[in-house]
């Protein structure tokens, strides 16, 4: 019988909310405030974001992740368009059609590519074949690229600058996934901005509710232009909060003091630091390289069953002769959870 | 210039998060928790609003009205549908097309109607005209009655049942938006069955967020024939959240000790209130008799001038020739408040 | 029992296809013709299109009238769009959300009007109260007119011009839907041109199939910015026929020599001739005015029954208490059919 | 300079209409008949359809492939299902997100495949790991066979039989895109039943255009329960045609005598003198097996050209380092057309 509660390996967002953007939320609570972004918190988390990122841009709260990549793509992608993306994406296998939905029927073009990142040449390739302009074809519309991907890796700038060029060349659109942006930018050492728009994105879903807040993600947008229709389409999508201040005060918290940083920061350490442990053991092995907060491994059935009874939460890859298990740490893993799990597995 | 910070009768959204509402989601932030809904406070939710109506029903939350509103709207009606609603209806007026999105294109066909509410000769002359089973027109889907209604005016039991049983005769599913549900049922003095199931109706959207909550509603399915896709539904609307225990936190903050019915006594009292002091003025006058908590005056010009210049926060009709405003009072609205009102007034 | 086969005044969709469209139809049955519109056959259709609207503009062939109006306002309106018509109009009441469907969820704003014409007081007040630009509501987009409408009557030149122009100060396209645009030509005596770009059409449905065509409408766009997206448009909606010759050498039988016009002047002439026969009748009573090829009357209960008995095709209203048949003549309805029409009335 | 007309080897779309279709067609135009299918000829082509099938079934005829395959798709899949189909299906590569759009969002999943068919053990595998009742992910609705496929090849009944059993196990619904279905009833010389009801079939497309008619499918519903909501489906879709009696006609004159299969028989027999004529030649490869009557070859850049310029028509792979063009026989290619193609290749 576990001797220890539930450890949290499953996923980011089974971790709380941490301290200061709950603090965040309880200080917005004081009096009245008109409804729909009509605000001051949400007047001051566009110009946070302007800081953090060296540029002009917009920002939108939203409340999940799939509501922040969706309407991001229906602002670049007519119904008749498609959107290249990882086979591995989020939005290809977790989302259950919602890109769909919210382009009015755009299609989703499965790219390959190894640890979950798209290859240029093969982008290239497939853009060359596309049909572009040719009436029975959907039409190239957006790229969108995860980053850090599904598989725990992030794309360098230069990797999304080559991408992005190729797009563009195209005239795509170029979107980010970046549910765990954060992760990326401690993860690479570099400013958001140099993966960002200086790498030629156009929107970012910029996320906070798997680094430590309770429910709130931004849409960036820095081409400007597409972001006329967006605010209907948030509307529209009933995804315009009356109570927006909520919202805004979590990214308030997230981005004061760069704790949105320091979330990422302890993730990603102690990401680092169960590979190292997990090195020194046999009949274990990383199936991806480790670059942010993600750690995938093989190991035996009985393991896997012994981790399990032993009361750490991860999910298992649904084919399961893989004997595959994804591992994720947040802002609130604790050198001891690492422990505990190589513990285990000892 | 105004002697006090900005009195609210705006909305009820622009009012804070009720203190037993914060406490609880202060409560669940603690360990772990199992994303998307497989957690405890979300099953004990579903389990309370049993207790609550009285009957067995599914329940999910979701964060804004208009998505409950929608999403319960879409498990009712094909995209080549129709929904029988009053033409000052939120769904028709203030949700910028999201029953159109979430249906498929399904079409609301309005109904005038005294003080807000469906007058059941209309609809049952209407519906006989509708041409159903003839595959050049919309098919009658459903009928959304709003309780309480936009015009702060409240079906009764029997009002609700009357035009249930024309829906039903037609085969139509009954939904109704309860953003201010609680407010209706106080308004009423009855049980929640009294005005739901028991009466015909299908589905509610149980309104939070405009009585105390931060962001939530239930939708509550009485007709679990009608549950099977609603999941599928909220998740491809992006409105699945991973951090499912923040918002059923709300909900088991409101339901618990009947905090939700306090918090509308407050509101419908304040109104009342509001009411019989505006009797004894001259120059203003009521447009619909009141029922819950929303006021609507018609005044002079000058005096409408007056309170905005007063600090008084409230909405005027777009119409301006109307010289009409709506007063919405809520679970923090004071006497004081109120008074203040009427000094400004008088 | 009637001693004649049906005489048809059901619908001018139930005539038979003129001989000179069934022998362009012939002619076109020759040989090998590259799929999807690239035959001389469909390039010269467009060219003298431009002969008849005496401009520029681009032609797309399609099968349908309520094909030609859906994609038609789909390229004038987003999703969140509304489109402003008459609460009689095609695509409201008879296109089974054909119009919600095509353009991903906009609403249709019914206006009022005597005769099936939008008055434009009507017009321009609802558009000062529509929200433009306000993220609740959905957006003024598109206004549609019916020419001739469903009433039987016509627009003048003038008529459409001050409508289109109040559209136009609220940035709105301007399409009409012309199922019996050639009747309303011929009805006015003007020419193509007076009644569409001239007086602010932006896009048109040219109508065939009712006037003597097998299965042919032009969507005719003169606002050339509007049409880069229609081709996408139409293949989407399945609506891009291979064998395209067919619906283009239709167009060309119509067009040759004035056939259209041909058509449309014996529809009206037998529809004024039916007028001016049944002013010698008691207890019939027209309904609107007759300005095209539909006259709609009124008469008791016993000579419904007896038109019908005597083998007349022809429509009743669904509100049967109106006592109210409509009558429409088309390109084949003879002198013989009026007379027999009145001798059964007589 | 070609010395002779263009000979069409582009497609059977190319080809003109039969001489029996066009006759029916003519037949039909003949007095006034009441407008959407409200009409003999409609009624009886269902009647001889249950006679071609051998079973009771449901026939709606629309004018476009696309049309057929996207409806019969839609009846099947919810916004959020998936569709399995072949990576080089007309449905995934040439209809420009038109089944997106008629099913309001769902997901094609593509599966790989040798000879343009879809491997059982694939389809087995890839089903079961896609996540059915998780609400992240899509959910399995239908698999789409292409009968020919789009390679020329076809399945046999067993093979049919095969996927059927592993889609049923499932709860998906079979779907067939039979365009060119009479090629493959021909080229495997069994009843039309045996591939389809018989075999797990639940909805076909039944082209007639490929194959000598103007523009008509028929959607035969097999499954009888699937059927109710199409006719408000195929209105919705602009679909439904007024003169539906020239779509009805155009089909009886295809089964009259089974002209259909006169047809089907011509083009394979020339596709199968062309591959044996072809088997002369050096240089020149077949891609795939011909089963019914599409070609698919690959020789030099210099023959290539030389075709073209010889004034035949064709098209070209659009990866034009394969050197590999597509050669489509059809009702009236002759074998003149067949020796001419050889000697300008010799």
């Amino acid at each position: 019988m576990p001797n220890h509660p539930p450890i949290n390996f499953a996923s980011d967002n089974a971790a709380p909310v941490c301290p200061e953007i709950m603090a965040a939320i309880i200080a917005a609570n004081d009096g009245p405030s008109l409804g729909y972004g009509n605000d001051d918190l949400t007047r001051n988390v566009e110009n946070k974001l302007k800081d953090v990122f060296e540029c002009d841009l917009k920002a939108y709260p939203v409340a999940t992740g799939t509501a922040a990549n969706v309407l991001g793509l229906s602002v670049m992608t007519p119904p008749w368009g498609s959107v290249y993306c990882h086979q591995l994406s989020h939005i290809e296998l977790d989302e259950c059609g919602a890109p769909e939905f919210y382009t009015g029927g755009a299609k989703l073009v499965l790219m390959p590519g190894e640890n979950g990142k798209i290859d240029p040449q093969d982008l290239d390739k497939t853009l060359s074949l596309s049909g572009k302009g040719v009436v029975h074809h959907v039409q190239p519309a957006a790229l969108s690229l995860t980053q850090s991907t599904e598989c725990g890796t992030v794309y360098t700038p230069d990797e999304v600058t080559v991408l992005s060029q190729i797009a563009k060349a195209s005239d795509l659109g170029v979107h980010m996934d970046g549910a765990r942006f954060a992760n990326a930018v401690v993860g690479l050492g570099c400013s958001p901005a140099d993966i960002t728009w200086k790498a030629g994105v156009d929107i970012l879903s910029f996320g906070g509710t798997k680094n430590g807040a309770m429910a709130v993600e931004a849409v960036v947008i820095f081409d400007m232009e597409k972001a006329s229709e967006f605010e209907f389409r948030r509307k529209r999508g009933a995804h315009l909060f009356s109570k927006m201040r909520y919202l805004s005060a979590q990214l308030d918290g997230y981005l004061t003091g760069d704790v949105w940083l320091g979330n990422a920061q302890n993730a990603n350490q102690m990401a680092s630091s169960l590979v190292e442990m997990l090195g020194s053991l046999d009949d274990v092995s990383l199936v991806y390289p480790v670059d942010a907060n993600e750690v995938f491994i093989r190991l035996g059935e009985d393991k896997i069953e012994a981790l399990a009874a032993a009361n750490f939460l991860f999910y298992r890859d649904a084919n399961k002769e893989l004997g595959q298990i994804r591992l994720v740490t947040s802002w609130n893993t604790s050198q001891a959870d690492i422990n505990a799990f190589i513990d285990c597995l000892s």
